[in-house]
């Protein structure tokens, strides 16, 4: 269907957020977008560069209430990028207004998947939720985790999660609601999903050392210790002892790992704007050569556009995919300890969110995954 | 002719320094060019990525040695990317390989130019040489300033000083030779044009300060100076006594107003990768309403896609402009001193050098300038 | 008096700001301070190393509400650091629980300045201001750059301005109260006053263009634009129309200058945590001769421990004068414009706030000013 | 001896690099010593002031040329700062100037200590040495890990490895030779030291995942990789394959746990000045009390001035221990995977380095360890 269209429309909710805004950037220069709805609720009949200046020159519809109905009838995808608990309550709304809920058998359940009967002639809308609320399977994990009630457990075991490196092709055909990874779970999957899927290593103590830039926290995180002067020259690890994104890395690579897999994660912060790296550590079975293990990774990424598997001895620095939605890998195994220590960087805002979500929207509409997408970084 | 060709074959000679990556990576997504030649002295037969990760998954050509006669048979236009002294020697050899010069009269003195004779069966190959080597029109002035005599004395001639927004559009049909502007002249003088144009300030005394991102001063110029210990957490004025920018600046303003511009300029460095932003302070002849200087502005620059004049009271960061080809303008009058302020800022590796080289290159193409250049800024 | 007592008792109002927490840290070492109580409305009860982990591992009192009677009766000097508004309200109470008004004649008005009568017997209370509220000498001034009414304007006539290299030595000996002066204004008069006093430049046309590190903004400034995403990797002018510290500025010249002295302020916000620097520009009524320039600052600065005049030739850099009580000074003469550049840079949080009022305190006491004030700077 | 002296004569030789500066910083306001000799290869005849502005205002010797018989007539303690090699070509020598050899029988062979025979009369040079020179016991092991052949292996048997809080206070009495540590082994050791002396973990495989400023590169380490715009916004892992702080840690670690203790170390590199965080994850041979851990390592580090162990819930940034020659710890466990979590925070610079020599040289002295060395951290 989408293929016969030159242009989908698109709609993107939180448009203000660092998040949205990077969205709203990447979809402005889609070939194949034309984004009809700008959704902020704080700062709805403004024009977004007049909020975020960085966006002007380009043309943009000014930014609305939110308004469920326009929503719907003005766009063909609607990209959420709300708080945690934004999504699941109004997905639903969304999704209800598009095709009957029975023809989306929904995945991984649907495997009597049907041609929808009405495909050529009712509209479908399709929703991508940037947010955590359909990340985890498990409603009971998401009620332990984020410490609230899961108000669409059905549409949970609906939604496809879409890390399009390791999410089967077929299964986005019939998506109708994509959950977008967390960036610390792209990072930490990719760096580690060969190493489980081949099983060499013990998976009940996996080491995730992860550095991310500040703007994970988010435009609306105002409160004094993401003052500049508060994170600038300062290196500091935090949620310690419990991050939320502990859950996601294990639910993907325990399936991929098709047994357990339990990960010690700590992230920290580092006084720069973007990026994320992943140092993680997992300690091998047996002993591995490591060109065995390059030779791993570079078959497992092997037609990936978006997967850089490093030469040996060479790894690398968030700076190589600042503004890029690759990600990079190097490895190395520490004869010493009988470790392999893989190291991912990522875009936290591309490939980590916005980007990632438009590879899953180009994966949705069954278009090339790295249609409007950056392939270069930006340096310095 | 172009018109009617998809494609252009461009080569990029100094590719790995910071301004010929940039080159590299916004050509290589420019929808009518074909890079067919990356010339590096330094680091020729590796890939670009190999040297510089952040190009990473892009298709590029292999690194090569300086080679006139492959550069001259391979590309229909060549950037010339490299360090003073050296597009005055390379050049010639370039242009003399392509047309003869007799049938470019050159800009300004032609205004007898003539139809080019052969000009749809011989190869023409043109220069766009981002150095500061062809900017100055005066041989003895670029012997004062930069210390060395020029070597192109009578290119000096030819070459359009190509600003896009204060050259006439005409100046590029028979152009063989573009001299792409310095960033701080290309910050100043779109800050300070529509003033002088309309003759309303002092033109003798105007201040300067200039502020800049770090990446200015190039990828080779190692020393203890440029090391981030010695600069991070600093900001710290440079070349205060004597900058190489103050007759190029005062070239191009002069120009404008017709009569004798004396500009004070005062650089900075800025602890950040990209960015300019520019202070100007100007005397008021007599009073002006800020609401007429505003319309000036607005006026002067009305149709010019990568100018943005902010609303009163709004100016400009340099993150708004971050990997964006926008010049943006603030402005206001101090009515305790009779000053007239003007802001602008612009990344000064897009609209400060590879951008506008890349604009300087549409128009030369005789396309739209906006072609393949960001407008929108990343942020954050 | 002072100078037989080993140490004097100091009280801290506002510890968890800023400033208050810089005061802290520098007086905790202070070879001559006790000190005895330490004031945080939002954060008594607390230790300030719960609240600020830098200052662990000194002993300090903990942190109390605002109790202007344990203040009157536990500290012998009391400074205060609060927001603007403050100081006003408070200070008068102070004072008058410390020895009667009728023994302060003030300053400047005193020439017939009585030695107090219960010199030996009564306890004086002196308050060291670091906030606006008693720069202003002109209430009305006050009112019209501040925006409400002076509620104790008798203070102001009697409050010091306390820039210690341009205020009289004999104006501590009886002061009770002293206002301490802004960032900006200490690194802007002390760039200018020499040239200004020698009545070298035209006064009514000076330019200073300001960059400053953030902590400027302080700790309860919380709002999205302060954000550590927002300004790094950014440079952008703020207050452009109008900043407060304009009149401060043109008090303090036109006091040197005994005449009207007009400054264009344009201040600046810098990527980094601490530091100003000032360039400043002035127009000379006559030529000058670059060696007569320096000779007159290093002359007007000479036995002032904390201006260091670089040699001619040398500027300098806000990481100089990191953690450091100094103000280093570069100057020049730009002859094509005929104007003299001065160029100063201090730490704002250091000689531009805390540590400019431990050196007034010292002066106050009688001591010598460099009394517990860092000379060395923090590099890298 | 020393304690009857005010002051100690004291030289430093590489006083220009970053490490030698902040030594010389700390050292001029240090009650106790008197600076004699500052040495620079590069810069002699300068002062240091000239050289780093920051120094400016403070009394120092000029800059010297490296002469032998200069530094052992006027200084009776030497801090040698020079890069690897150096130490051991020229502590030899010093040492030989002072005392003769076989009063000094070394540590820790010498159970037998004899009391110096001429200890009143003759003059006793000790060197204080910051390179990596006398840190490992081993010589093999040294020209494994740094390429070259130990070239003073009898020293390096005598050298006192001088960690403070984990070497033995007795040690110092008669040592003539300090093997300053490394700061990743300082930062690293503190954390995991209470851990191993109970031997509640897997001393096989513990992951320490280290951060650090840039300063820990030097002054003299001039490459593109080190220049601002290649590490701005940046943040990378480094010799991933091998670190030669890696022996260091595990000789001292494995001296405390009397076993074998392997680590595997990662160094990554932050966009700041200063500051190492290490984040260390070794597992659990048996369940323990979160509790308990806290109250491990409070014990054992209880007398110790610079060791904050924080509440638990409290994790250590780097600015908190900005200038400061503090280690401040955190910790947790992790149940779901039995993994100890400690994570240490330094200045490497300060505790890292010179702050560390320092406290060396008051413990060598006889002195309180405090002496002279900030407690206080500076933020913002």
């Amino acid at each position: 269907m989408s293929e016969r269209k030159a242009r989908v429309k698109v709609g993107v909710v939180g448009a203000t957020g660092y998040t949205g805004a990077e969205l709203v950037r990447l979809l402005s220069s889609h070939p194949r977008v034309e984004l009809t709805m700008l959704v902020s609720r704080t700062e709805s009949g403004k024009s977004l560069a007049e909020v975020l200046p960085h966006l002007g020159g380009i043309d943009l519809p000014p930014l609305s209430t939110l308004d469920m109905e326009r929503l719907a009838s003005e766009c063909e995808v609607v990209f959420l990028a709300g708080e945690t608990g934004f999504a699941m309550e109004h997905a639903p709304v969304l999704l209800k207004t598009g095709v009957p809920e029975f023809a989306f058998p929904g995945y991984p359940a649907g495997s009597e998947k049907k041609i929808l009967p009405s495909w050529s002639e009712k509209k479908i809308l399709q929703v991508i939720d940037l947010s955590a609320d359909f990340r985890l399977r498990d409603p009971a994990l998401f009620q332990e985790w984020y410490g609230m009630p899961h108000r669409a457990p059905e549409l949970l075991r609906e939604a496809l999660y879409g890390l399009p490196e390791l999410t089967p092709p077929d299964a986005y055909r019939y998506a109708r609601l994509i959950a977008n990874p967390g960036c610390y779970p792209t990072a930490s999957a990719l760096a580690l999903a060969p190493l489980l899927s081949a099983d060499l290593v013990d998976s009940e103590c996996i080491v995730i050392d992860a550095k991310s830039g500040v703007s994970g926290a988010g435009r609306s995180r105002v409160s004094v210790e993401y003052l500049f002067t508060e994170l600038d020259e300062n290196f500091k690890p935090y949620a310690v002892e419990r991050h939320r994104h502990t859950p996601e890395i294990e639910q993907t690579l325990s399936g991929i790992a098709h047994q357990t897999v339990r990960v010690r994660f700590t992230p920290h912060l580092v006084p720069m704007r973007r990026g994320i790296l992943c140092t993680t550590y997992a300690r091998l079975r047996q002993p591995v050569a490591i060109s065995d293990l390059h030779a791993l990774y570079t078959t497992f990424y092997g037609d990936q556009p978006f997967v850089w598997v490093r030469p040996l001895g060479d790894f690398p620095a968030t700076r190589d995919v600042y503004g890029s939605n690759r990600c990079d890998i190097g490895l190395t195994i520490d004869a010493r300890t009988q470790m392999a220590v893989v190291i991912s960087a990522i875009d936290n805002l591309v490939k980590g969110a916005a980007g990632q979500a438009i590879q899953n929207f180009n994966l949705l509409m069954g278009w090339e995954p790295t249609l409007g997408l950056p392939m270069a970084g930006i340096a310095p």
